[in-house]
């Protein structure tokens, strides 16, 4: 087992970034004042060289929600039930979720993965795919999460789902999300380890408890913390001892675009808790991540800059699903019409700078 | 003329609140913990508070370019030369300029409107309005810009452009841009005299002046303030003055969009400069105005935080032509999406909060 999630690891290059002086003359070139369109032009230069080339296709747009439980829900971290996680499944299923409606207007098809969810999903469809590791994880504030294998099973469950979907239609641009009632607790406990930020400064509201709870949540992950002591360079010990299944499956999806070289658009909180994992295990995948939006859940800026990645979008989302992420879609689009659209000063018959 | 304005904006009504607690309570009944998808939320209630329905159409988009001459660039504040403002309107109108490439991903219609350009525009184009009210400004570091009557000319021709497009075709969604060489010097001069800031807080570098062009601009700017002594509470005072004609156009927009009861994208800092003189003169405008980005040129958050609005978006972008204001369009689609197809709680048999 360690070896197929290693053996995944090792097909991972870095990206190529010969190409940056032809791209970045070609935009300088455009009928605008020099890097006067800002992070529009960082992006779409960003979008050619991790595909290696210029005109990078955009259509096939696919988003991964990985579902999974947390045991840990036990200690009152969550304002809704556990209930909730099958719930919100047959919703995106149903096509009622924010993710749908967001989907819908950005152009990508949702994959929901069930990596880890309680109870059985009822359902079937041709977006939901059934790769459950285990029934959620255990309470981490009396046990660990998982074993480490589960947790590598659940890492390479996101990563195969992305060749999966490649070898079914090639994709274009991936993009992270997740559900899971709970599981900002595990990501704060994870951004804490990995980071070295207190807990306190990286674990919010999330779904909404009162300040009572944010009080239990934050003690849940300090004890938790204390009790496994898990050792901040070692990813799959942090997944194992305090993590969740869908983080690691997120990790996963990170890692999948890396190895088919495509841009992965990582989400909030949740999807960059997965980030974090996806480059401890392997660094050079930062260079693959679209960091599409800064959450207003405490804890999304500190992993933002431990991963020296600067987001694009401020919007104070906090709901997860791969929101925030979709949201980037058109902006991509933009970047590249601009890219590849525009007159250049010599073609338009414009006077340069003085 | 002065009654002509006058009764223009004495047709504008503040927005109508009352819809607000039924929208709010349907937004607070969608599948998604209260509040999380934060200012995508906002939008959405705010563009159907402004349009005083629940499901406001979105398909008539407009962009109004407003071009026009600066006399002021005789004095080194610009790094292109005048000639580029008329090449510009021929790259726009042959589809290969930024904002041609932004609006075919965003789904906006360009009006390019002459209100000041210098020189003729030799080509005929329905995308172009020739209605200039004069030929550039006048260099105010030595003279008035323009009569009063040229500035309250400029901004009746915004205000008619919309009303014109309205009664053709009807309009959903408005967003300002504009063209001018240089006219990143009289939006300065506009806000230090508004906002009250210093020259030096609200002046950037425009396309690209050195440090030693942004001293010379800087003291150009002061020294015009320094002659003409604009009231600052006098709209038409300080536009005629040290304004320019695209400026009054783009502020003639914003009351259109507010007579009509549409909103109004406004884009960064010289559309700002705009908005400035729109809601000195009407300040129940500032409620139809969508701020959507915040400029790289420095000054932009100093009119953003005076007329109490908060941009979507922070690209770092200062292109103008009204390409951060597009930007925003599939953003309001998504909050629209997002408000009027997701499932509720009940409807989608989902627990709410514990």
């Amino acid at each position: 087992m360690e070896s197929k999630l290693q053996k995944y690891i090792d097909d991972i290059e870095e990206i190529d970034t010969s190409l940056l002086p032809d791209l970045q003359s070609r935009m300088d070139n455009l009928t605008k004042p020099k890097g006067s369109l800002g992070r529009l032009e960082e992006l779409a230069l960003h979008i050619c060289l991790i595909v290696g080339r210029p005109d990078p296709p955009l259509k096939n747009r696919e988003v991964f929600v990985m579902a999974g439980d947390s045991g840990v829900v036990e200690e009152g971290v969550s304002a809704y039930p556990q209930e909730v996680t099958p719930q919100m499944i047959h919703n995106f299923l149903n096509g009622g979720a924010a993710i749908n409606a967001i989907a819908a207007t950005t152009g990508f098809d949702i994959n929901v993965v069930d990596v880890g969810v309680k109870s059985d999903i009822g359902a079937d469809s041709p977006s939901l795919y059934k790769r459950k590791v285990r029934r959620g994880t255990r309470n981490f504030r009396k046990e660990r999460a998982m074993t480490i294998e589960d947790a590598m099973q659940s890492i390479v469950t996101g990563i195969e789902m992305v060749l999966e979907r490649n070898k079914e239609r090639g994709l274009d641009i991936l993009a992270t999300g997740d559900m899971g009632i709970g599981n900002t607790t595990p990501s704060s406990a994870i951004t804490s380890v990995i980071t070295g930020s207190p807990v306190k400064n990286v674990t919010g509201y999330g779904t909404g408890i009162d300040p009572n709870g944010f009080v239990t949540k934050v003690k849940a992950i300090e004890e938790s913390i204390a009790l496994h002591k898990p050792d901040p360079s070692n990813a799959l010990d942090v997944l194992s001892s305090v993590g969740s299944l869908e983080i690691g499956a997120i990790a996963g999806v990170i890692l999948g675009a890396a190895i088919i070289k495509r841009p992965v658009l990582v989400d909030g909180f949740v999807s960059q808790a997965g980030a974090l994992i996806a480059c401890s295990l392997k660094p050079e995948v930062a260079a693959y991540i679209i960091p599409s939006h800064q959450s207003f859940e405490r804890g999304s800026n500190a992993i933002w800059r431990h991963l020296g990645l600067r987001p694009y979008l401020y919007l104070d989302m906090r709901l997860g699903e791969g929101t925030g992420a979709l949201l980037m879609g058109n902006l991509i689009e933009a970047s590249l019409n601009v890219f590849n659209n525009m007159a250049t000063f010599q073609d338009a018959g414009v006077s340069g700078k003085r």
